[in-house]
């Protein structure tokens, strides 16, 4: 079976889109058939249409892992779908299930896992993403949505949303004080999000004009990086940081590693497209601290905060537009112009 | 009252130890005075008599602080101690006594603590260290040598004992995998305290030299970092890596970071004079690893760890001299000529 997308051919042509068919991946006993309704624009994205992470492949790419839509047909195997029910797809569309990794719930670390577009399946299938009318994937990677929460507004927290939610419901606890850097697509979800689950909320920026948006996501405290002394002031007072900025070349790692508590954790979700500067393992000694970083969240997560989502009437901050203006939306994301996440709604005529 | 110690006058001339008078801190009621048997010599007497950390300070000094030796006075408020009592003094002698670290058995991470030497207490007073005939320090910075562990096998394990032990007992449990990378002073005792808190012991090494001490030290493994697929062959095994070697120049943190579990810790206690090279976050992303470092241990981690030595028979590799002979022993230590810890006994005369 094939489907139409709109596709990359040239990473120097980042965002001249085309309209293509494509050929689905093999069906296969496990596999839900989805007709998307719309397709969240993720920084992923565009790393990968700019060749940002050098992996640009041998192949023309639809982007997009933020999917959502309706089923239309599944697998014998199938248990957990019928034709009719709205679901999602995030950023993976496969592993081997059979891992330790698969096996308790962090399917996101297989070391045989299958992104949503730009991989391909282990027969050499072409995994192709959701700027398009259609994909098809295993059960484990699809999610119900649940009622009480429009799939429009699902459909971005399936990537962005995920990335923050997993890291922040595996490394703190409610009652913690838990750090946000970086208020954009992610950043306004780990804001929302961590509110919701009941941790004392800080948020970073240097943007003066973004204070009255953090006040209105709800967090309980802002830290303005412009302050040289916020280091300071705020010296051990955070359990967790997630951070979805460049520590690199932005907001270095070293400003804010004495904002941790002993033995507190920053995780990096930003992945730049630079190194870190050269810091010094002394950096982490003075409070016992933690720098690491995390990959989206297992099925099991994206379950649960898509019930949180519902449950809390959580709406992210989205911008839509129809799919045929897929150039505009990734070339506003990429000159930061957009408060927070565009979701794409299809509009390609089957 | 005063006390004679070998004292570094310059960096430049770091091994030509001098004789020197200096005059203990200024007696609190709190205060253990301890006539001091041995000392062990550790790298960091090295990067700072070297000036390698860049604060070698404005009055000579008096390295050492894996001290053990005789109480021979205390003050009116010291409960813990008595004359005539056998204890040992590590890298710390004071904190606030206040804060949170100093209230909840993390002494080391108070931010107003003081080092055992090229410190100053919050009154002026020059803290000098352990290559000398006396010590003075408040009784939380004191601690008991058990029955059954000989003073001389305590002594090293006071820094680099506690540098090991404490990132062992607060990363892992019983059972799980850890890996040791660096088998010298303190890479030594990690393997030991590993394989006696009940870890599946690795030991990490490009020395084929070194593998006969690591099996008598009692590892159950040997992973050796020559071989290049060593990375994929243990893939994602090991849930702590301990490291005392320079992460930056020697053996790179990208090479060992795929060798931790999910969410697996890697704790640099090796405090290198050069930053990290270049290492992206994206190479913690694979298995959401976590890159930290540790500072020393508590009162409590001491006073366990000494247990476990005199229980499970714990002796370090040591090379006694006396501590007039304190100059060869920094000089083979610098090059790496000690297998595994040197320990000066006391032939000063009072």
């Amino acid at each position: 079976m094939s489907a139409k997308g709109y596709a990359i051919h040239d990473s120097e042509k980042w965002s001249d889109f085309a309209l293509i068919d494509f050929k689905l991946k093999t069906a296969e006993p496990y596999d839900v058939d989805i007709a998307i309704t719309n397709c969240g624009v993720c920084a992923s994205d565009i790393h990968t249409i700019t060749n940002g992470w050098g992996n640009f492949p041998d192949h023309p790419v639809v982007p997009g892992h933020e999917i959502v839509g309706k089923v239309t047909k599944v697998g014998s195997s199938v248990t957990e779908f019928k034709v009719g029910d709205i679901v999602g797809v995030g950023a993976q569309v496969s592993a081997c299930f059979d891992c330790k990794a698969c096996s308790n719930d962090n399917e996101q670390y297989c070391q045989h896992g299958v992104d949503t577009y730009n991989s391909k399946f282990p027969n050499g299938d072409i995994a192709q993403g959701g700027y398009s009318t259609a994909i098809r994937t295993h059960e484990r990677f699809v999610f119900p949505i649940p009622d009480g929460l429009e799939p429009r507004l699902a459909a971005s927290s399936l990537c962005a949303g995920l990335t923050m939610y997993s890291p922040l419901v595996r490394n703190a606890k409610k009652g913690d004080k838990v750090g946000i850097v970086g208020i954009g697509g992610l950043g306004h979800y780990g804001i929302m999000f961590a509110k919701a689950l009941g941790y004392e909320t800080y948020a970073f920026t240097h943007s003066e004009r973004k204070i009255e948006d953090i006040k209105k996501l709800g967090a309980d405290h802002i830290i303005n990086t412009n302050d040289p002394k916020f280091g300071e002031k705020h010296a051990m007072e955070l359990d967790l940081i997630v951070s979805t900025v460049d520590v690199a070349h932005g907001l270095p790692l070293s400003d804010l590693l004495p904002v941790l508590n002993i033995h507190g954790r920053f995780v990096s979700v930003g992945l730049p497209d630079h190194p870190l500067d050269g810091i010094q393992p002394q950096a982490f000694a003075g409070n016992g601290s933690f720098f690491g970083s995390s990959h989206i969240g297992s099925k099991k997560e994206a379950v649960a905060m898509l019930q949180l989502m519902a449950d809390k009437k959580i709406s992210p901050w989205i911008e839509e537009m129809p799919m045929s203006q897929a150039k505009e939306a990734v070339e506003r994301l990429k000159k930061n112009d957009i408060r927070y996440r565009f979701v794409l709604s299809n509009d390609i005529e089957q």
